[in-house]
C-alpha cells in the first residue's frame, strides 16, 4: 500500500471520454499497436544480442539500427544520409529537446512555422528563447521573406540560430511544401546560415504516393537537422525515434555529458527496432496502418464534405490530421463548448500559431477512431455548428 | 549495404581488450543481465497492458511503477516518498539533465563532492555552470565548510543552485557518508537553500547490512532531489530511473514540453519494470547480483591485501568500486602506463575530481568480472607497481 492517501497516477496521458469523440488527440488507436510483432521483436533482440541489448550501448546508437536507418531512408527520401549523420534519439521530441539544448542560447529568437505542431513550442521556450512565426502564405512557409526576416532580426542584435517546421504531411494542416519552396527555403538557410530543423515524423505515412524527399536530403552539411520517429509508424510508447544532422552535431550529442554516461538515450528498445525490421515487422506493419490511416482520412474527408459543407479544407495526402476552415462568423473557439455539448472535440487552431491568430481553424485527428466513429463526430460538429449559428437554438442543449 | 564505405557503428559502448584486465569499467558484467526474466517481464506487461504499454504515457511515468517504488522505497530507505514524489526518468544520468536543465543557468556556481562521480561533471558542465569542489575530508564532505563556502561565493554575487553528491557507496569512494554529516548537510542545506542533488545509484547494492537513510528521507520538501536508477540493480541497457523530489519539481519536470511531448521518457519500458517487480524477479536479480558483487568485492580486496600491501583503502560496503591510495612516489597516472603493459588497467583518481588532484588514488572497479580474473588483474597490477618503482627493470616490458 503506498503510505498516503494520494490517488494512484494513471498509465497513460489519454484521459478518455466514452460520451465524446474526442478529435484533440494526435494518438494511435491502440487496437492498432503490433503487440505480438513487437513482443517477438524485443524476445528476438534479447536472444540475438545476449547480454549486449542490456548493457551499455553505444552513444551514437547501436550500429544494426543505424545500419537500417539508412538503408530505409535509402529508399523513403531523396537520399540515404552517412552513417555518421545518424544519432538514435528517444523519439522526436526529444532530438528536438536535444538540439535545442546544443543550438539554443537564453535569449536567442528562434522561428516556427504558421501553422505548426503546438508542444514544439513548449520545448524551445523551455531553452529561453522567444519564438516568431516564419512568414507564410496558403502554401506553406515563404522562403524569401523568411530570409528578408532573419537578416532583418540579426541586424537587430538578435540571435537567430534555427527554424522548426514540419514540411511534410504536417501537423495541424497535413500539408506539404511543394518542391520549389522546398528547394528555395534551403538556399536561404544555406545563405543566411540558419539550421532548419525539419520535423520528418510524418515521412512513412504517405497515402497516395510517396512523400517529397526532406529539405535534408537537399541541402549541404549542417544545413537542416532532420529530426525522425517511431511513434507514429510503430509505436509512441517506446519512445524511439532518431535524427539526421553533419557529423560533428552527431558526434557533439553523443559526447553530451548524459548521452555518455548512459550509453545511447535507448538502447535496448533500439535493438528490438532492429529486429522488428529485420524480421519484416516494420514493413508490414507500415503497410498496414497506412491501409487503416487512408480509410480513415477518406471517412472524414467524405463525411465533412457531407456534412460540412461550408468548411474549406485541403485534402492531406499523408499524415494524422484534417484542418478545416469555419466559414465564419463563428470561430473555432466560440464552437468548442456547442461541439462539447454535442459530444464531439477537437482543438482550435490558435494552439499552432505562436500570434494570436488561427482561429478560424479547427484540427481533426483522424489517427485514434475508426471510421464509423469518425463520421459520427462529424454528424456532431455538424449539429454544433448549427446550433452555434442560430440565435433561437443557442444554449438549449436540453433539446437539440 | 549502406551506401557508403563507413564502418558500422558498434552494438555497446564497452570497447574489448581480451588481453586486458580492465578495471576502468563501471559496467556489470553481461553474464549477469537477467536475460530471461526480463523478457518475461517485458512480454508481460504487453500482455497486461495491452495497447496502453506501446501509446503515450503519463508524463510523470506510469502508475504501477510509481507506486512499486514508493512501497520499495518505504522498505530501502528511511522513508516512502509520496506519489507525488516520483518522477519516472531514463536513467539516473538523465535525471540529473532534467535537474540541472531545471534549477542551473549559465554562470551559476555548482558544487559537486570531491572525489565523485566523474561524468555527472560532463552533465552539469553542459548546462554553463562552472564546478567547485565542496570542502571534504577523508571521512567525505565537510558541511559546515560546505555551507560557508556556498554563504561566501553568494556574498560575492555567485548564484549557486545545487550541491551533487554520490553519499551512499558511492562512486568512486565505496564510502557512506556517516548518518551525524547526513543530518548536518541536510541542516546545511535547509538554512541556505542550497538543493543536495543526491546520487542513490547504488543504494540497493549494500553487502553488509542495509544502506543509510537517504539525505532524501532526512529533508524537508524541497531540500534534496535523490535520483535512482535500475542500470546497476537490472541492466542499465533498458535506460530507467526514477527521481524523488517535492511535488512542485515533480511537476514542473512532467510538464516539460518534450516529456509532456512524448507521453513520459520510457513509458513501455517502465510497464515492463513494474511486471518485473510484480513477478518477484527484481527481488531474486537483486539478491543473485549482491551475492555476485559481495563475492567480487571479497576476492578483490583480498587481493589487494596479499599483493599491494602497501597501498591504503577502506573496505567498501556497497557499490562497485575500490578506491585505493598508493604508498608513493609513484603517482595513478605515472603507473597507469605499466599497467597497461601489464595487462590490466584502471581510472586514475584525478578524474574524480574538477581541480587537479586526486593524482595519489586508482580506482578499481569490481563489476565486470568474475573473482579469478579480479585476482589476476591484481597480481599484473602488483608487477607494473613493482616496474614503477623500480629503476632498473623500468621500460623493460619483454621481461617483466
Amino acid at each position: 500500500m503506498p503510505p498516503t492517501g494520494l490517488p494512484v497516477p494513471p498509465i497513460v496521458q489519454f484521459h478518455s471520454r466514452p460520451e465524446t469523440v474526442d478529435l484533440a488527440w494526435g494518438h494511435p488507436d491502440p487496437a492498432s499497436l503490433p503487440m505480438a510483432e513487437w513482443t517477438d521483436a524485443y524476445a528476438g533482440a534479447l536472444r540475438r544480442y545476449g547480454g549486449s541489448a542490456l548493457t551499455y550501448g553505444y552513444a551514437n546508437g547501436p550500429g544494426p539500427l543505424i545500419e537500417w536507418l539508412a538503408e530505409r531512408l535509402g529508399h523513403t527520401d531523396g537520399r540515404a544520409p552517412d552513417l555518421d549523420q545518424i544519432f538514435v534519439t528517444a523519439g522526436a521530441s526529444h532530438g528536438l529537446e536535444l538540439v535545442a539544448a546544443l543550438l539554443c542560447g537564453r535569449g536567442d529568437t528562434v522561428l516556427v512555422d504558421a501553422p505548426t505542431y503546438h508542444l514544439a513550442f513548449r520545448m524551445l521556450a523551455d531553452h529561453g528563447v522567444t519564438l516568431l512565426p516564419a512568414p507564410s502564405d496558403p502554401d506553406g512557409i515563404d522562403p524569401s521573406a523568411t530570409g528578408e526576416l532573419v537578416q532583418r532580426l540579426r541586424r537587430e542584435g538578435h540571435r537567430v540560430p534555427l527554424l522548426y517546421l514540419v514540411p511534410t504531411f504536417g501537423n495541424p494542416t497535413g500539408r506539404s511544401l511543394a518542391g520549389p519552396r522546398r528547394a528555395e527555403l534551403v538556399a536561404v538557410a544555406e545563405r543566411t546560415g540558419l539550421v532548419l530543423v525539419e520535423d520528418d515524423t510524418y515521412r512513412e505515412l504517405g497515402y497516395d504516393g510517396p512523400a517529397p524527399p526532406s529539405l535534408y536530403s537537399l541541402a549541404g552539411d549542417g544545413v537542416v537537422v532532420r529530426l525522425g520517429s517511431f511513434s507514429k509508424t510503430v509505436a509512441p510508447g517506446l519512445r524511439l525515434g532518431w535524427l539526421t544532422a553533419a557529423p560533428p552535431l552527431v558526434a557533439a550529442l553523443a559526447r553530451r555529458g548524459y548521452v555518455d554516461s548512459g550509453g545511447g538515450v535507448n538502447h535496448a528498445t533500439a535493438l528490438a527496432m532492429a529486429e522488428f525490421a529485420r524480421l519484416g515487422s516494420y514493413e508490414r506493419h507500415l503497410a498496414s496502418v497506412r491501409l487503416r490511416y487512408r480509410e480513415q482520412r477518406d471517412a472524414l474527408v467524405a463525411a465533412v464534405r457531407q456534412h460540412l459543407p461550408e468548411v474549406t479544407f485541403a485534402v492531406p495526402s499523408g499524415g494524422w490530421f484534417l484542418w478545416l476552415r469555419l466559414p465564419g462568423p463563428v470561430t473555432a473557439s466560440a464552437l468548442l463548448p456547442y461541439a462539447e455539448t454535442d459530444g464531439v472535440s477537437y482543438l482550435p487552431g490558435t494552439h499552432f500559431f505562436v500570434t494570436d491568430s488561427g482561429d478560424e481553424y479547427v484540427r481533426l485527428s483522424y489517427s485514434l477512431f475508426g471510421p464509423e466513429t469518425l463520421v459520427e463526430g462529424v454528424r456532431r460538429l455538424a449539429r454544433a455548428m448549427a446550433r452555434s449559428g442560430d440565435p433561437v437554438r443557442r444554449g438549449t442543449d436540453a433539446r437539440s
